[in-house]
């Protein structure tokens, strides 16, 4: 058994302990991203997804749903149509409030299933909602284990500057972070590559230094393809990417991905 | 009554003639936009959109409802995967092609559903498909009638080379392009503003005379944002992107389309 070997088998031991789900990709490897040295190594700073990553939206699927007249199921095609425009808009050179493209995204769906929207009504239901969502249960302990084993924690969403000021007074989220970074001021959503550019050098530090905690395979893939290090949390209904690099670190809440990093040195 | 007045009066009546849907900025403008001269000068060329807007893409509900266990539901979330993961994919300055991308999205809808699916099983199912769409009933008689008086027509994809004449021939398309421009050759998916800026230049005319012809809200938004103009085929479950300038035509087919078009000098 060699050296790689035998790291390899004791970390998947410590993977078990934790109830980490491992991703594929160790397993065909012949070696695994976490015994990699700069893997175990501390990221410099942690930048975290706020939405879906830090609070839960399922709330918001009764919402939606009922704006939708009963339609809860569209809550996912809603949020993939915001995604999509929210890119469509960037790659078109312009840029638009995340909450005003839900809110447009909303619209879209809406009329498809023949029921009208007016623009303020669906403003104010997005913007109402997202701004009151709840943390997901792990979040603050996990949180709080991580500030309290020294590590440097930033938010780096692509809500609004308001948007997500006020989603953390609601969730109770704002002592735990360090800074607060929003695309509204590099005017390009994630994944653009220029995004994650532009939030390193905010931070002051090198791309590979960083490490982006998201529950969203392209987030976690725009994050890899720009030289960041990630960490993807499985929440149910969320996958990475396959034609993406997978993140070295993958498990089902923050709790677990906390328990991971706080063992890194 | 202006002279203004009177152009947009008469135009409602031919709009009402062919059946047309008229956005809503007609009826809120002063100077309706088919009303300007440009707008009744003829395109130099007109640019179509493929897959939905030419080729019908309700067979696949069936075919896609069968790999995901009767959920037939779930094909406009994964088509809005797929559009969404595109752009993931050149927003970070990589290029797949399009039907990898649709097969990784399937996977990923597949998944979030515990169905598992190969990667190879997913592009099999997604180009087999993609590859055998019928067009939608009107397009071979507009496209003659187009061709008939004398417009020159390309079609401007998201799907690779070989996907497009595979499409074209199947469906009996080939002979009615002067062009075929696949994003491919630009490595960038619509609707980033490069992607028009290319096909223009690429066809040797200013954006100003292009006019794209698409069932897509993102396409037309990504054309009017480039400089181009547009028409929109509002087929069903399609809309136009609320925060985007609209269309200066926009009807239920293609057919109702080619009637205004032919009417141009």
């Amino acid at each position: 058994m060699n050296k790689n070997r035998r790291k390899f088998t004791k970390n998947m031991g410590m993977a078990s302990a934790y109830g980490l789900i491992m991703p594929q990709v160790m397993y065909a490897s012949t070696k695994p991203k976490m015994m990699d040295k700069t893997a175990m190594t501390r990221p410099k700073i942690l930048f975290f997804d706020v939405n879906e990553t830090l609070l839960d939206l399922t709330q918001m699927k009764k919402v939606v749903g009922e704006v939708l007249h009963g339609n809860e199921e569209l809550l996912s095609l809603w949020f993939s149509t915001m995604l999509h425009y929210s890119l469509v808009t960037t790659a078109s050179g312009r840029y638009e409030h995340f909450g005003h493209i839900g809110a447009a995204a909303l619209q879209m769906v809406a009329a498809n299933h023949d029921i009208s929207l007016s623009k303020d009504n669906a403003r104010e239901v997005v913007l109402n909602s997202l701004r009151g969502l709840p943390a997901h249960p792990e979040v603050h302990s996990a949180l709080q284990q991580l500030k309290d084993h020294g590590y440097t924690m930033v938010s780096f969403t692509n809500s609004s500057n308001e948007g997500v000021r006020k989603q953390f007074e609601s969730a109770n989220l704002t002592q735990f972070f360090d800074a607060r970074l929003s695309v509204e001021d590099v005017g390009k959503f994630k994944p653009f590559k220029e995004t994650y550019a532009w939030g390193a050098k905010k931070m002051g530090i090198q791309p590979k230094d960083a490490m982006l905690i998201a529950a969203h395979g392209w987030d976690v893939a725009g994050a890899n393809w720009a030289g960041w290090r990630s960490a993807f949390i499985k929440r149910p209904g969320k996958q990475q990417f396959p034609l993406a690099p997978t993140s070295e670190i993958m498990a089902s809440d923050l709790q677990k991905v906390a328990d991971v990093l706080v063992s890194f040195r």
